[in-house]
């Protein structure tokens, strides 16, 4: 393992955590703080993700290329930019990260460290809307990627994020780590580990659309230079 | 037809589907989950377009120029930055994108995939509301264009958009094509169609107004550089 | 009259115009749609007039600068960047564009267009308030100008201006032509007249304050060539 | 003291002033404008901080760096940006800054000028969110200041604080200056002296932590010539 890529591995563990820390962390505050009216809740728990997304993606985006996660690196492998060796690792620090990040946003918040979430979310429309959700970001991450306008995909995916959270029904989690870690707190961004794999079998369904999509519409690659910049 | 057009139609018929989605469906959210004040769905609403716009601009500029909006492509053509056979297929691939997005965004909420709007919007107020919004966009889409700072459109219009749902009374349609698809939802953001043509007639007079109005403060047209760049 | 400042009045009036409009129409949005919490009044409109006031910069910079604000313009020609014939007209479009979009806010939203506030603001935190509020906007705009970063003025006012809504107590008026407009709306962001001139006073002791700092904070002078770019 | 040095002891302690009293009166006018919704105080204050602390490190970025805080400086002179002399005077001009500007926003609302703040805030939970939360303001910090992109900091720690709100249960201080400040304000920013102790440990600790990791994920410190810029 070469040295940048350990890096690259400390980045993605680190960011997957903290990910999962600003959006289960925000959403338990914003249950006990605003507890009349859901919709406010979720208007504090999509505008702290936003912000808090594009900070972390600006911290973390040139030394792994703040993924975060298992859909964006298949993706990015898939069109040549992340090596196939760097996705297997890739991918399972990212879930463990996002497990740790719910286990730190209980501690935070002083609840139970690990609660598992009961919140039922398998319906057809939750899993539509994970597709569609997904498939967006995909859009997001690689058009940018792909015409060298990557640096200005911190702000992009911070803001898109934001607005998935309100026009999907299911909140867009858009994320396989994320929805792992977020089974893992029995709060308002929870889910039930049964409604996990729906989410999961979605998002993957999103990444099947997305790429010959990508390629009809931004037909010259160039994502291997942007979305994993040279390492420091 | 040349292939860099069909990608534009792609990319037109794509990123009006998922601004109408994002609009109707932000705003049936809004309105389930703050049922209390209308002011709060309104904010809600607003900021979701706002920062998705942002996005869906970003993704779709350096393929079609994301118009997703038949006032700014006729007064594109008019300046000279569109061709008129190009127009002639803007404008209806955008009318049927936005009414595809309602359909998505009423299937994502698990709502009848077709349903007629009957919020009654014809009045004066709105009328009147009409044109000032959508002077307001044209002014903000072609001052950039016609000064070099086309990079900045997709910020620019986002936050324009966000707050032209509050300084007027019809909420800033502001757009031909999102009037007719917000018909075919009936929920916060809908339209009843008896009250569609005063809205689209506004819209057209307020581009009436914007042509010798940009021609006055920005002199030297580059438009056709920046609203539809190079396709990639 | 050269050409280019007859273009720079008329962005100057429109610009005016359009902010006070920006700011009394989000108010009596805000006021009619969200009667039972003032803070989420307050909260939307602040959202509204900082989006929009970004918006607004970047479309009538080029042209005229994009001041609105006599404070602003005095300032500016103090220090060298406006020539003092120019504010002499400047200062007399501003006031009278700002009541104008008075005018257009209330009938935008189908109020008697010209109403008299009757909210009494003259109180010594109130223009403490005022002294504190115009202080900022100007180091923030004249810091960008004088370190040749004019080109994030748009953003930095926007966001300094929906921030001052909220440390100030008198939810930051900063420009003698938007007091003056506020008068003509009896709505949320109305100010009946006898505060008028308190308010003012106290935007002049800001610039007062404001020139020898500005002198001893950055003291290479190139405010000319930003705060009033070339014409277009 | 050279003439630089106390133009940046001048920025530091205006700098200082007006990011607490943009904190302080902003939760002072959240407080009493919201007092039906904690959650929505809390959206208003984080909201209003994000901004605004975005346009005051813009304000005073070129002139000394724009620090406000005793952490930043103090990592910032570990890893060789800030001469050891001037980080002696930075941090007490900081904290009396902040000290004045809680005075400042207390007077701006007609409250007591001093009034010593009740809200106790020493817990475990608190104190760990104080780590977590300096230290993530410490990588956004840092990460772009190593890695030549130091004109995005404004906006990156604006938001960044604004997401920090939310994502820790202590409302994210971060600040050993703004800590201290807060005390002298009895309201809803603020913070009982004896908890103070508290929050400063744990702010310090992070700063430990910080500095390996920084090292670790960006070894080419170049961290000297953008956090504290070439004076003006």
């Amino acid at each position: 393992m070469t040295r940048p890529l350990s890096r690259a591995l400390v980045a993605e563990f680190l960011g997957s955590l903290l990910l999962a820390a600003l959006v289960i962390g925000s959403g338990i505050a914003a249950q006990r703080l605003s507890p009349h009216d859901v919709g406010v809740q979720l208007l504090e728990n999509a505008a702290a993700t936003a912000v808090g997304l594009f900070a972390l993606i600006l911290v973390f985006g040139p030394v792994s290329g703040a993924h975060f996660n298992p859909v964006v690196s298949l993706v990015d492998a898939v069109l040549g930019g992340l090596p196939w060796r760097h996705f297997s690792l890739y991918v399972p620090v990212q879930v463990i990260g996002c497990v740790a990040g719910a286990v730190v946003a209980n501690v935070l918040f002083d609840a139970t460290p690990i609660s598992i979430s009961t919140t039922d979310r398998a319906s057809w429309p939750h899993g539509f809307s994970e597709v569609v959700a997904t498939l967006g970001l995909l859009l997001v991450i690689f058009s940018l990627a792909r015409t060298g306008r990557g640096e200005k995909a911190a702000a992009a995916v911070g803001a898109y994020i934001g607005a998935a959270y309100w026009f999907t029904s299911s909140t867009s989690f858009a994320n396989p780590a994320i929805t792992v870690g977020r089974a893992f707190s029995d709060s308002f961004a929870g889910i039930a580990p049964s409604s996990v794999p729906t989410y999961i079998v979605a998002q993957l369904v999103a990444a099947v659309i997305a790429l010959p999509l990508l390629r009809l519409l931004y037909p010259s690659a160039r994502s291997e230079d942007v979305v994993v910049p040279n390492p420091v």
